[in-house]
């Protein structure tokens, strides 16, 4: 019997070697895998499934970069690495850190050239009028809640999400552009390998790993160090239990099968800590098209609880975490359109009155907060939470509407955002904050930039910033 | 060099050897070597302070128990398991354990009888009109939100707070107790021993521990297991800003020193998974005495935001989770009184709206709270937040007045419920929920009972009794 998801050195017999052992062909492990044979390190990269791309390659392909990238400038617009510090700082949950945000704001615009030079290609036009992914294969878009309050006041905005060129929905094309230059690498894959433990000396540092494919164990001593890029773990119900519960209430989890915590498990058996594993990117798209911004989120109280123009990941962690999934989007005549993702109206009345009695909201409290919110809408004021004028617009016209926004009647898009401590090389960490030699994360198997109010593209961003980091530190030989 | 808190079984010497060493001599630690002891294993009970209590002795002495325990009988309340468990279930955080609420609700009434036992005398006198710890020497309380709604429409409300006869506050005196208990029984106290570390062996069994005192070190074989119960985590910075951010901005940490997570710590190095690390217990005593329930506790945009009728650990989770620790009592002149906790006295205006401008709440919209809240009140609801009748009444006396419950201005008074997964035996579990063999945890060291939505008691009631069955499983021999 061994320890859960650990050998001791002294059970097994290597089978085989390598500098570097990356764990997982996203594009945490596609970065890492690039810059470690870059490094000149012999790599091998295990992926359990038939082929690279994980869930990032069932992402919108958004990567949030800035500070003035290339396609930044191309597109007109500017941005400081400062600017773009005090906005993650400021939106990104209670206790970013600072460290991998500084020098991910620093080295955005270097990042962005690296990701174009392995071949992902991005059209230097911006798309204006959607969040996130655009309709078009335009490259740069709004993916976050820099024109919102609060931070439009904290942090000069700039448009920093990067869409590489692709109708839709980018992330297959990244994925097959980052697979393609790790293939074309001196680095191997090893797909349908699964690793199922890691090799741990006495003292605690990691000397390889255990690989399992068809029923066949290879025991392969990574020299340099082993890099864990096996996604998060929205898709196990375990751990979503026992860490962010509310997430079982939304309808669509973002992530391949993979995403089922394996390597947080594997890095915590060995030691490592965790960190904010209740964290979780909740996005609501109820305000697309954006003239939809002009109406008003309402909860089971009838009462609005944030500025509608807010980000969609911003909405749906309020939504979710504080209003237990329970809110409603309430519009007039002259706001309604077709929203972009099919949603129910959930009630229509000729009066505030009517509408209310007809979402089973108590009496008089729908009526108050749109009697108050057109007052102010009126002089083109926000005071309770400072709504762009763009989108304030009396709600007059009847008859007036709800879409429903709750978790049963709506898309609500959850993954995990909590994971392993690691520091900016991407070095896991154990409860005492030492590194455990020989032992690397990155991506979402790690706790990263964002620990809540998640800007679209922070999560390929920072898999690939600290993919590419990780994979440079595992590459220095004899560390272990 | 070794693993952080992890000795190899290779590397140690055994200096002694005991059937079962406790660590940590709080009421869960207690509990466990009474039980450990009174099974006929050979009993030692590690204590980093001078003297056994922990954070135990300085609490309330509040225990969480009903089912129709002899003191709720004597008091003239009748109570069910059933009601007990619905209600626990329910109001206890999104995600209890179901089989360690199932086990303590059913042992509830025997482990009253047990406390008694130990030499903990109750007064069987209950007292009405505080939450949590009277100001007098009775021994039942309410202690949670069971008339409040939505849990009086769940489960049938009974006083469960236990509390021991002392004014005021009890812990000292329930820990006098039961260290006296130890002291009595054949267990022997080390005290001034910190434990740095558990020795494993190489299947991932733990052995024994480390204890230092006085620089010295003693390696202690533990032939039965090793029972974790140093307390929880509030004291420490570093894991506080990891897991529960916002609790930074809590005034009052609510724990000895020793709680700083090193049973946790030691837990999570051995293997072991840990569950809810983000919840706590948040107490904002805004409410007392009770005739302040009749008052509007409103947010930073003058929105109510919760029934002010519930217990006071439930406001103050939704004061610091879902409102960042913005919030004001609003009362007036007929409803305002001197509250048992000193809290300054915000605003006070001759109108709601004079009061909102004192306060810098947006215009027009605690008038519309007030408002609202009056017109329904006037009829005897409240259907928003469904607030008993017993503390309905317009809010029309001027002045009226705002009572500061900031996170700045106010008591909130918190501690951490996240830790060590463990089953009904306090065996600790690891990442894939497999027994760690010879390793245990109780207290707030473990999750427990509540993972949120905090009733009094609930700690020292899941530390003794999940202590107890912790203590005897531990005394098994020879299981490692």
């Amino acid at each position: 019997m061994s320890r859960t998801g650990i050998r001791d050195e002294a059970e097994v017999r290597f089978s085989e070697a390598a500098d570097v052992l990356v764990v997982g062909l996203g594009c945490a492990g596609a970065s890492a895998a690039l810059s470690s044979a870059a490094a000149g390190a012999e790599t091998l990269v295990l992926e359990r499934a038939g082929g690279g791309g994980g869930t990032s390659a069932m992402s919108g392909g958004v990567l949030y970069l800035g500070g003035g990238t290339a396609l930044q400038k191309a597109c007109g617009f500017s941005d400081t690495a400062e600017a773009m510090y005090a906005y993650i700082m400021a939106s990104a949950g209670a206790s970013p850190d600072e460290a991998k945000v500084r020098l991910y704001c620093e080295g955005s615009v270097e990042h962005y050239d690296w990701i174009v030079a392995q071949g992902v290609p991005f059209k230097p036009v911006f798309y204006y009028g959607c969040s996130g992914e655009p309709p078009s294969d335009d490259g740069l878009v709004w993916s976050g809640s820099e024109r919102a309050w609060p931070y439009c006041e904290i942090a000069e905005p700039a448009p920093r999400g990067h869409v590489p060129r692709m109708e839709h929905q980018a992330g297959p094309l990244l994925m097959q552009k980052l697979v393609a230059a790790v293939e074309a690498s001196p680095a191997r894959i090893a797909s349908d390998h699964r690793c199922t433990a890691l090799v741990q000396a006495r003292d605690g540092a990691i000397l390889g790993a255990v690989a399992e494919s068809f029923g066949e164990e290879r025991i392969i001593r990574a020299r340099g160090g082993v890099v864990l890029t096996t996604g998060g773990f929205i898709q196990d119900d375990d751990m979503i239990s026992a860490h962010a519960p509310l997430v079982r209430q939304c309808s669509f989890r973002v992530g391949a099968e993979g995403d089922d915590g394996s390597g947080i498990r594997l890095g915590m058996a060995a030691g490592g800590a965790t960190l904010h594993m209740d964290a979780a990117s909740i996005s609501l798209p109820a305000t697309q098209p954006w003239g939809l911004k002009a109406g008003l989120l309402v909860n089971a109280q009838g009462q609005r609880f944030i500025n509608e123009d807010a980000y969609y990941g911003r909405l749906g962690e309020h939504a979710l975490f504080r209003q237990e999934g329970r809110a409603w989007l309430v519009v007039d005549d002259a706001v309604f359109e077709k929203p972009d993702y099919p949603r129910e109206v959930a009630a229509v009345g000729e009066t505030p009155a009517a509408l209310e009695r007809e979402l089973g909201i108590p009496s008089g409290s729908l009526e108050a907060t749109i009697a108050l919110y057109n007052r102010h809408a009126e002089r083109g004021e926000d005071p309770l939470f400072h709504k762009s004028s763009d989108y304030l617009k009396p709600l007059v016209s009847p008859p007036f509407g709800a879409f429903d926004c709750t978790t049963e009647g709506s898309l609500y898009a959850a993954f995990t955002l909590g994971g392993l401590a690691t520091d900016v090389d991407g070095r896991v960490l154990d409860t005492a904050g030492k590194v455990i030699p020989g032992l690397f994360a990155a991506g979402r198997t790690t706790s990263g930039l964002a620990v809540g109010g998640y800007s679209s593209g922070l999560s390929l961003g920072d898999g690939t910033f600290f993919g590419r980091r990780a994979g440079v530190a595992a590459a220095v030989k004899g560390a272990n």
